[in-house]
């Protein structure tokens, strides 16, 4: 699939699709292909709503969730309890938890888990700013809401260390998760109820 | 997956994405978020290069392959024969045979196969203007690439009886290729090998 596409264009296209996580060059093809056979309207609407996302796109400056608004909708919502913060790894989890409809407070978005195999540590992720803001906001409860997982187990021991005399109550969800799998793949059901069922954060003696 | 974005362009981006064959809401999101994690540019060429893509993108009038100039370059080569033609079902297999370097005629892009259960007839492909093009140009030879599937098959049989007194001699490529695959997942060597040592075409009596 090196061979020559008789159009700069298409290759052009095909180069760029080929960059994304996960698509082949061979797939990439296949995706620039089908766009020229449907219509105009719609390779416009995909380059277009790319373009734009990428532009106007945002980081909420309070949790750190993407927006395109000054605050993000979570933080602006006049519904949502401000006193508790569920501390997520990424935006994408701040969505699976929504879905679950069992967290009603806001959100802390890390960017990232400490991973020293990485080189990531904790002034990479959003810590300093959480710690900052459960004292600014005098926040009464963080719930980590981390994947259990070695490097979320070590933030969030690392974050308990640094929360423990804020006054603010530390919890973490249920683990009826099963240990090693990842967030996001976690079914609706089971992640509600780790909500519902949050223990406080307690190291073992 | 169906919770709330907080972005109306990061689910627009998402929407988008999830048109595409084979790629799925979840695949879309972590698309979207890779765009977002990255550099602007990588997003900016992304999207522009599919719109200039379906914008500028044509056909070419002589074979119907993709290009962007007045004839592809192919058709425009003085290093091509443009005595013999080889008959193809879709742009991506013009890729895949000009990949083997054996065919050093033009190409002539039918678009389809005749499926009389999927209701594609003759009158729907580009039939008509090869037979035209054959009598016009004076074709020597004209290598029916087709899938062989049943849909080749009898798109080779149509293609042969409206061609068998137009003087030109009609090969087929040898059926080293297995019955009922695709012609893009044959290996560039066995589809070469086919090519050199096409056939007459001619129907069992």
């Amino acid at each position: 699939m090196n061979g020559n596409f008789n159009s700069i264009l298409l290759e052009s296209a095909v180069d760029e699709l080929a960059k994304l996580p996960g698509i082949g060059r061979k797939t990439a093809l296949r995706l620039a292909l089908h766009l020229l056979r449907r219509d105009e309207q719609e390779a416009y609407s995909l380059g277009e709503a790319i373009i734009r996302m990428r532009r106007d796109v945002r980081y909420c400056p309070r949790c750190h969730n993407i927006t395109e608004e000054e605050l993000c909708p979570i933080c602006s919502s006049p519904k949502r309890n401000p006193k508790i913060v569920c501390v997520v790894e990424n935006v994408k989890d701040v969505i699976t938890v929504e879905a679950t409809h069992e967290h009603r407070g806001l959100y802390h978005v890390l960017g990232g888990l400490i991973s020293p195999i990485d080189g990531i540590g904790p002034s990479d992720i959003e810590i300093d700013s959480l710690v900052k803001r459960v004292a600014e906001e005098k926040i009464e409860e963080v719930i980590l809401a981390l994947s259990p997982t070695m490097e979320g187990d070590t933030t969030n021991y690392y974050i308990y260390r640094r929360l423990e005399d804020s006054g603010a109550e530390i919890t973490v969800l249920a683990r009826g998760l099963s240990i090693g799998n990842e967030l996001e793949f976690t079914d609706e059901l089971t992640l509600g109820r780790s909500i519902s069922n949050r223990i406080p954060f307690a190291t073992p003696k």
